[in-house]
Formats: C-alpha cells, structure tokens, sequence
C-alpha cells in the first residue's frame, strides 16, 4: 500500500479519449498551492501542454493540479492543439473546482492527432467525481502508454521538523533519450519549501536522472518532470541541511524512476550502465556516453548477449571526443578487456559470459585523457522494439 | 559480362582466414603504378589496414595493387595488428611479384580479432596463383559480410582523347554512417590522370555519395574508398571539361554503389531520401537529414509502411538545428503533411498508404530559415537487422 503525501487526491478514469477499456485521463490535485517546479523538453517542436506548463510556471511558482493524458500527445498541433490544451483545462478548473491557470498540463502518445475534445467535454466531468477515489497507481497506469508496468516510488523521511513523504509515478518506454528522457514523471510531496529552493532542487534531480537515460535516442516533444510540494505536511525545508536532505531524497527517487523506465524499454531485456571516465572534459565524456548508449550495433549485442567489445570502441572511436586511441582502457562487468591499444589476452568471450547473461551490465571506459566522467543508462535493442514502433500507431 | 579497366586484374580464394566455404581473400592489380586516391574512415580507432593506407598515400601517390579480406577488420589490435598488416602486405608482394610498398591493405569484419597468420601464409601463395583468374564479380563477393549480393557498378564514357573504362565495387551492409559509411569500396579506371586532380576528384564524389548514407549511424573502424587510375587506355583527362566528365562519371558510380547499400542494408527493406532545404547554414541542415535518418523511431516506422511523421517532426525538433516550428513544412512522397506548425488536414494515411508501401520513399523537409539543404539515403530498422547484429560475431 502506497503512503500517499498528505492533501494530495487523485483521479483517473476511462476517458476513451482514443484506448478503449482502459485508463486514459488522470489528475492530481493538491488541497491548496503547492511550490511548483517543472523541466520540459528541449525539443524545438515542443507539445501544446509542454508550452502551457512553461509559461505557467513563468507566470507563477504555485499551482494546484496537473490534468494528464495518454494516447494523443497534443505535439505538431498547431494553434488549435494550443486552443484545445488551454479548454481541456477550463474543463478540468470546472469539474474540480480549481481556477484554470493554477492547473498545469500534460500529454502523451501519437504525435501530430488533434484532440478529439466531444470526447474531452463528456469524459471530464467524471474525472471531476472520481477525485480522491482513485490512488496514486490508478494515475501511474492512466499515464502508460507502451509502458508494460506502472511506475511508482515512494520515500518517507525526517528533516529537522519532522515526517515527510513523498511519491514519485513516471511513464517512459520509447522516444527515450535524455534532454528530456522521453517520459512524463510527476511528483507529490508534503514538504513546506520555498519554489526557488524546489526549482533548483528539482532541475539538479531532473539532470542526474531522467537526463541520463537513453532508450532509442529520440527526445520527445513532450517531455515533462513536475514536482508539486505543498508544503501539507506543516514541516518545513528550509536549513541548508534539511534542503540537502530533501535534495537527497528527490535524487534517490528520480534515480529509481529513471532506472525503472529503462528496464522496462520498449521489448528492452537489459539495463547497460555506461561510465565514461579519464575524459579531456565532461563534454567528451558524454559523447562517448551517449556513442555507445545510442550504438545499434552496441545495443544489438547487448540484447544477443554478445560480448562484442569491438562495437563499443568503434562508438568511443566515432564520438567526436579527443583522445588516443592507444591510452584507453574498457571493462564490461568489471573484465579488463582492452588497453593499450589492443585486447587483453585470454579467452574473454569465456570469461564475459556469465556477466552478459546478467539483466544489469556495467561498462566502463576510461579515456586516458583527463578527469571528467559522465554517466548513463541505456537499455538494448530488440526485436520486439522494432514489432512495437512498426506498430504503435495501429 | 563485365567490362574491364585496361591493365587490371584479379584474384579471390577461399582463403579460409576465418569462414569456410566462401571467397575472403582477394587482390587487385593495375600491371602498372597507377594514380591513387582514398578516403578513410574519421574514427579515432582507425584499423590497421587503414593507418596503412594512409601512411603509404602519403609517401607516394601511385600503387599497384589492394589486397582485401572479410571476416577479420584488424581493428582496435594494436601493435600487433599493424605488424600482421606489414607482414600481408609482404606475402602478397611475394606472391603477385609487386613491390610491398605499392601494395594497399583493407580489412572487413569482426573488430578486435588479431588475424591468424599461419592461415594467412599458407592462402597468400594460392592468390598469387589466381591472379588474372578472377573476374571482379569475384573480388566483390570475397569483400561480403552481411551483404547478400555483390556490388558492382561499370562506366564506359569517352573523353577527347578516346574510351575509358571504369569499375566500381563496394561491400556494406551494417555499421553504416557517413563519414565515412562503413565500407570498403574500390575503384578501377584506365585513364590517365595527375594524382592531385585525382584525389579532388575522389574526395569530392565520396562526399556526394558515400558519406551521404546511413544505415545505423555507426561509423566503422575500417571504412575505405580506393581509386586507382593506371592510364592503361592511353587517354589522358586533362582539359578542364574532361576532367569535369571523369568527375562526373566517378559521381555517378559512387552515387550508385552508395544507393546499393542502402538498398543492401542489414535487414532493410526501404531506401529513404532525406531531402532538407530551407536551413540557416548547411551544418543545420545536415543536422536535420541525420536525426531524421539515424531516428530508430522514423526507422522502425518506415518498416511499418507506417506515416507516423509526428516523428519526423520529432527528430528535426531534436536534431540541434535553429528553426520556427511554425516555418516548417514536411512532404512525404510529394505530398504536403505539415505546415505552420500543424498537419494539413484530410485523410493523409489513405493519401499515404501507396507511398509507404514503396521501397523508395522521399521525405522532404523544409525548414524556412534560410536556403542551405543537405540530403541522405537511410534505411529502414527491421527484425532482421536486430537478428543479424545480435548474432553476427557467432
């Protein structure tokens, strides 16, 4: 059973907005402004909700709910899809009884679908009754969409004032690369603390979690991280060490988050982290990071569990980074398998094979060319991705 | 039937270096030094063949003969790898007579394997004894990993001085990204030209038509373009407008071998023309054609028949380049999708449907920022492709 944090409800029904027979359209709602804080995606083509969600934070640093939906992403729709995000939530400011501009917005699903918004004006009502019936999984599910499990994590813990919880939901699966991770990921916490102190807090999470996975790639139009803090709880953030404390925390549950969205990859079967080390500096360490995260020929392997190492080189090699080729060393599991230019001798395929059979693989290069590192985590490529996005749309 | 270059000929075994049954080992031999021109991969982890290659272009500029083997790329193998390079390059000068240091060396395959030289010694002789047996049908197919057919273009084309022959062959299939493509390609003509003007003339048909390929945005160890030009027919391309027919011809070949792997790639079953126009400088532009191209999303869609171009969308929002959303159009196969910033309404599946069914498909991109373009052949992403590369070292 969940602890949900305290004077958060949520809503999530059968809006048959474009699935039938499941959940499609959620709410969460705070009892009163919660701090607010957001990071979006850096797509160009960004989603009508996603514009929304910007300027309403611009506007002001408090709101009371965020409406979500799954199936249409409301992304490449134009002024209509504007016109239609902004009645979608003078909908939901009715049936909740919420001021429209404190409720933020989100979608998900195919791109380029206007909404169909007779299927809006007759489903939002319910959405409106079902409030504080459903539970935090109920929203978790509503969001999926190729998503084979819901997504939640929860985390209790004590600042100087007290008891605080907190409780994440995210959705991923495809159009996964970081800047945003393709994902919608919200969450509720109870804490009191000031929206800049949040903000900050939350854009840091946001760059040492979800912006350090990869799927496929492809960075969505849609990406969207809301943190809502309503502070409910009457414990307060305030101290460089309770604001630390909850740093902590958001981190641990965004990091939980964006390792569950990798494991559950569209037909994803591995979880690959990529530590990139001994980088002339961070940029370099990202692009080799992001070169083998990305290799279809890496990923391919991974999912042949197929200790192909060559692979992973040739991405370090085409990466755009500086160093010399002869100063590199890898190691998959913790096996030194190459350095000084040439393989480790011994039978490595032998020695690699019980740890590429493992879901959680580790690979590790040092580049030999200075102190930056990076991170990140990347799921494989399989057949049953190609069948779900040769697909998706039908 | 054919038609051969003057002063060329060729032989491929069986060389048993690492696959049985098939032709692996294979030469090239012009009877006389012939104008030398290459393009090598940009891959920090260049391959041994490749560092050689280099090193003996830069020395001199006319050579007698390539020596080519699959199976085995001689990358990312060291020391020991250049030193098992020198030592082919030595068997073969024995075998065919040439000195060493006029011979070429490429290299296709698995990267990280040091060759096995006892196999090498005792195949080198058995070429040598080849050589004016095979026909370049022969050395084309010694060259195949996962390609499933030979590739092989002719030119015949006159120039003020007479007839001239030229022969291309190339060898592609997976770790496909410009820059070069993952390829081994090679060129024979008998017309007498400068080495300078024929290293212009290579350089500039390999950026027009092999680095404006992709398949899965991997770019090899091992990529390799070589053109020898003896000057066996005795015409000689001198004046400016023969020298703009040679490099037109040489276009033309290129372009076609270029488009034959895609058409052959790992799996694939489309060949899509990224067309981008309208971009603020050509680096935007090429920005946009390769999100685009390498997009596992638009890849897998394109397999599904399916004009999901939300995605599309998604990857030129993606890609880095500087645009207004709402500047953009996008057509598919001629046909307008999207403009200012939403798609053109009508029912643009069943408009679709018989594009996408096709093997050729156009998608052009308009950017409106500016006037520079840049264009690329890509692949689509299938099962087999995920088959092949989970597989291919086994």
């Amino acid at each position: 059973m969940t602890t949900v944090p305290k004077g958060f409800g949520f809503a999530a029904i059968e809006g048959g907005l474009k699935y039938t027979g499941r959940l499609d359209l959620a709410m969460i709602v705070s009892d009163r402004p919660a701090a607010t804080a957001g990071v979006f995606t850096t797509n160009t083509f960004k989603a009508a909700p996603v514009l929304h969600c910007r300027a309403a934070l611009e506007r002001s640093s408090r709101h009371r709910a965020i409406l979500v939906n799954a199936g249409s992403a409301n992304a490449c729709t134009g002024l209509d899809g504007e016109k239609n995000c902004r009645e979608t939530r003078e909908l939901a400011a009715k049936a909740a009884g919420i001021p429209a501009d404190e409720i933020l917005t989100a979608s998900t699903g195919v791109i380029g679908l206007q909404f169909d918004m007779e299927k809006w004006r007759s489903a939002v009502p319910s959405l409106g009754e079902q409030l504080g019936k459903s539970g935090p999984e109920d929203v978790a599910r509503a969001i999926m969409t190729t998503d084979t499990v819901p997504k939640l994590v929860e985390r209790t813990f004590t600042l100087s004032g007290g008891e605080v919880h907190m409780l994440g939901m995210c959705k991923g699966a495809g159009m996964i690369c970081p800047n945003m991770a393709t994902l919608l990921s919200f969450v509720c916490c109870d804490v009191d603390v000031d929206p800049e102190h949040w903000q900050a807090i939350f854009a840091y999470c946001a760059d040492n979690s979800f912006n350090r996975i990869t799927i496929d790639g492809d960075t969505s139009t849609n990406d969207t991280f809301i943190g809502m803090a309503n502070g409910a709880s009457g414990v307060k953030a305030e101290s460089e060490e309770d604001l630390r404390t909850l740093c902590d925390e958001l981190l641990k549950l965004s990091q939980e988050l964006a390792y569950q969205i990798v494991q559950d990859a569209e037909g994803g079967t591995k979880v690959a982290r990529i530590e990139v080390r001994g980088a002339a500096d961070e940029v370099d360490a990202e692009l080799v990071a992001r070169a083998i995260a990305d290799s279809p020929l890496v990923k391919t392997a991974l999912f042949g569990c197929d200790a192909n190492w060559g692979r992973i080189m040739c991405a370090a090699g085409y990466s755009g980074a500086q160093f010399d080729a002869h100063a590199v060393t890898l190691e998959i599991g913790g096996i030194r398998i190459f350095e000084k230019g040439m393989p480790v001798p011994g039978d490595m395929d032998a020695l690699l094979e019980p740890v590429m059979a493992e879901q959680d693989i580790l690979i590790s290069v040092d580049l030999g060319a200075g102190s930056a590192s990076a991170e990140l985590l990347a799921s494989d490529l399989t057949n049953e991705y190609v069948a779900i996005n040769a697909d998706y749309r039908s």
